[in-house]
This record gives C-alpha cells, structure tokens and sequence, in this order.
C-alpha cells in the first residue's frame, strides 16, 4: 500500500481562484442593472463577501448557530451588504431573481492556472479529495465547470459542521479508511493546517495570492510548521510520486 | 434549469458487474491457495456472499443493528461462509492477509459494457451521481479502478443507513438541492426504485443479467410501474438529452 493513500483539499482559494471569478461576475451583474455608477468597488465588496462568510463559518465550526449550508449563507451575507449605507443604492436595483442568480456564482469558481492540470497528475498516484467549507452542490457544480478531476467531494456540510472544526477532518478519514500520517492535508490557508496537523496529519501549504493572513510559512525542514511548501499542484504531484514511489 | 438536474445511480449490478469480478477473483485466490480441490462452486460463493450483504443491508434499514460499513459486513459473511460445511476446507486455508485482501475485491468491480461510455455521455447533459450501500472508500476505489466518471459519490455510510431507508435518498436529494421530480434513481433493482418512486422520485429501471427477482418490469407507458426502462445507459442518454432539450 503506498504511504499516502490520499490528498484532501481546500477548495476557496487553494484549488480555485475565487476573487476574480466574483469580482468579473459583480461587475457584469452592476454593469447591467445599471450600478455601476453607485460604486466602482467590486473587488472591496467581494472582499466584504468572502469575509463575511470567514467569519461567520469560524463561529459555527466553535458552536454558533447559523445555516451548515453555505448557499444560504452566502445569501445572508449578500442582502445584509446591500442594506450597508454605500451599497443600499444597489440593493435597490437587485431584485430576488437577479439575488438568486448572483449568489450561484461560488458554484462557477475557475481553478487557478496550475490546478486542473496538477490534480490530473495527481490522481493518477492518489486518492484526491475535497474538505470544503463549500455544500455538496456547490463542489458538485464547481468541478463540472471548471473540470476538476475529484475521486470523492467531501463537504463539511456532510457532518453538519465547519472547518476547522476536529469533527470535519475526522470523519473524511473515518470514510476514506485512512490514517492521519496517510493522507495530506493541501491549502492555502495556515488555520487549515494547524487543525489538520493537530490531528496527526500531514500538511502542504500552498501560498496563493492574496489568500493568507500569515505570509511567510515555512516547511519544517526550513524551521517552519508543515510538511511542505509548493508553489502549485505540479510540483506537489512530484513529491507525491517521488514518496509513493520510494515507500 | 434543466429539467432533469441530477441522474442518481444504483452501483453493484446497475454500474458494475460484479458476479464476473468476484468470481473470477475466488478462483485465482483458490488456485494460488490450492482450495480449488475444495470445491469448484465459485459462483455459488460469489453468489452466497451477495446474498447475505442483501439480507444484512435490508436488516439493518428496517432499523436492526450491525455494521454501517460494507467492508466490515462483507469480511463478516465472508468469515461466516467459511465455517459452513461446505466450505470449511478452504477457510482453514485461507489465512487473516488472504481475506483482507479478497475482501476488498468489492473495491476492484468492473463496469457493464456500456457503463463508462454511457456516464461519460450522461455527465455531458447532467449531474451524475451514485447512491450506494457500499462504504465511500470501495466506492471511491471502484470509481479510479472502473474510470467511472462521477460528480458526487454518496454513499449511505454518510448518512448511517442503508437502501432502502427513505433517508437514503432523501439526504441525497437534500445534499443536491434537487425536488424529487428533478431527479431521475437508475437501478436494475425495482425495491430500490419503489422505494425511490415512493418519495416522488422519478425512476429508471436497467435489466441486467441475473440481478433482479422481479424479471418483467415495464414502463408506466405499457401499464408498468417505472418511468423508463432502458437496455443501456447509452439509451439513457439520448432519453435526457430529449428531455432536457425539450424542458
């Protein structure tokens, strides 16, 4: 049996590069209903978007209440932006079918420009998974239209909580019959990491623009916290023959 | 929106072909091991193990206790078959690695004929996705070994039940987002599909060879219970691209 069975992923933001996707679609949808004279700011609300969405998935991963399912989360945060002072003005423009359609736009992410082509090489040595915040049929559409190659999407929606909640990264092992040091734990975010590694899993952190507070990690053989560094799924994918092929 | 949103697939018998792989697997494993002087009745093996995963799965939907994984079940019947009389000759042949691995032959199925060809044309027009009793890492392995292109694996370990238990498939539903007249239960078992047509869920029915008790299952258009009856899922196909070109 190789040493690592299996490659679980972050998807916002490791595997796919969100904030262009929503800020094109956000200018697309102002451009149209005529609000883009309200404000020229889309990548600020978008930030605001993702932020809220941060924040609130956070708390309930540490027992808030709050929807488990991100759709109707991300819907909730949309409307409340819209009753802020500088974008009410929009908010008056956008009606519920315009709301609705607008709010699909995490299901129609585009992977970053090394990711369909590494996750290819990958899964010809692995098992590649997701571990997303994202709800099933978010992940589900996600990777038939950017063509993402996943053997099994799992979704914390499935265990009724959040990441980095211990329960989220446990029961995707219990289901993919894997040990902890088996299998990687792939993102671009460190706080993903740290819940992973607390467990015993191995970790590989991705740095990905404008995706982190922590900026500069490091692997461990560099004095840092992870196992490995890379700077996309290409050079992962050597690591990962290069250690099933020697263990 | 399409019509028909998401295709949700049956697996042992309906996807793959299991009778073939298991038994062909039990006469190499009784040859290597000299068991094949024990007795010649591979199918009948095969056929006993299938049998007493049926019995189990059903049990354990109508609310009794045991396993909720398949790879535990199946090593629990297989144990059992080889104390039988009959079969005895080879249990003490076969020691604790020789089972572990056999017991994962479930995991390396393979495809009906036109499985891969039809799911790759299904994935075209809609979501494809399994709903299977068997645990997610056999159904995961079976995917990279039978290159069966799924969206989403579910599986009812996810939800702690078997087929047919209602929950099975409302869970399924409620994870895709889907009403059950947007989704289409495609078994060579009718139990699975009254169960499913008993949720409002629109049903398909695949004769396969030597898979179902009830033997002449018809369309609701030649006064039959299911809404399609298909030979193959390549005629599957055509069937939901008219249906979605149409709605």
């Amino acid at each position: 049996m190789a040493p690592i069975q299996a490659l679980i992923f972050d998807v916002f933001g490791t595997v796919v590069d969100w904030r262009s996707s929503v800020v094109a679609e956000l200018e697309l949808v102002g451009k149209k209903s005529g609000a883009e004279k309200a404000t020229a700011d889309w990548a600020r609300f978008a930030q605001e978007w993702r932020t809220g969405y941060m924040t609130k998935t956070r708390q309930i991963a540490a027992g808030a209440s709050g929807p488990r399912n991100v759709d109707v989360m991300h819907r909730e945060i949309l409307d409340e932006l819209l009753t802020r002072p500088e974008w009410s003005q929009i908010g008056e423009l956008w009606d519920e079918s315009t709301r609705q359609s607008l709010n699909l736009v995490w299901h129609r992410l585009n992977g970053w420009p090394d990711s369909v082509e590494g996750l290819k090489e990958l899964k010809k040595h692995t098992i590649i998974a997701t571990l997303s915040n994202g709800n099933v049929r978010l992940l589900t559409d996600m990777a038939k239209h950017a063509a993402l190659p996943w053997d099994m999407i799992f979704s914390t929606e499935l265990f009724d909580t959040f990441k980095p909640n211990p329960k989220a990264y446990l029961e995707t092992m219990r289901h993919l019959a894997v040990q902890p040091h088996e299998c990687f734990m792939v993102a671009a975010h460190i706080f993903d990491l740290r819940a992973a590694a607390s467990l015993g899993m191995r970790t590989v952190y991705v740095p990905r623009p404008d995706e982190d507070v922590v900026v500069d990690v490091k692997s461990k053989a560099e004095g840092g916290e992870v196992d490995y560094v890379v700077k996309s799924f290409i050079e992962l994918a050597q690591i990962i023959e290069q250690l099933n092929a020697s263990g």
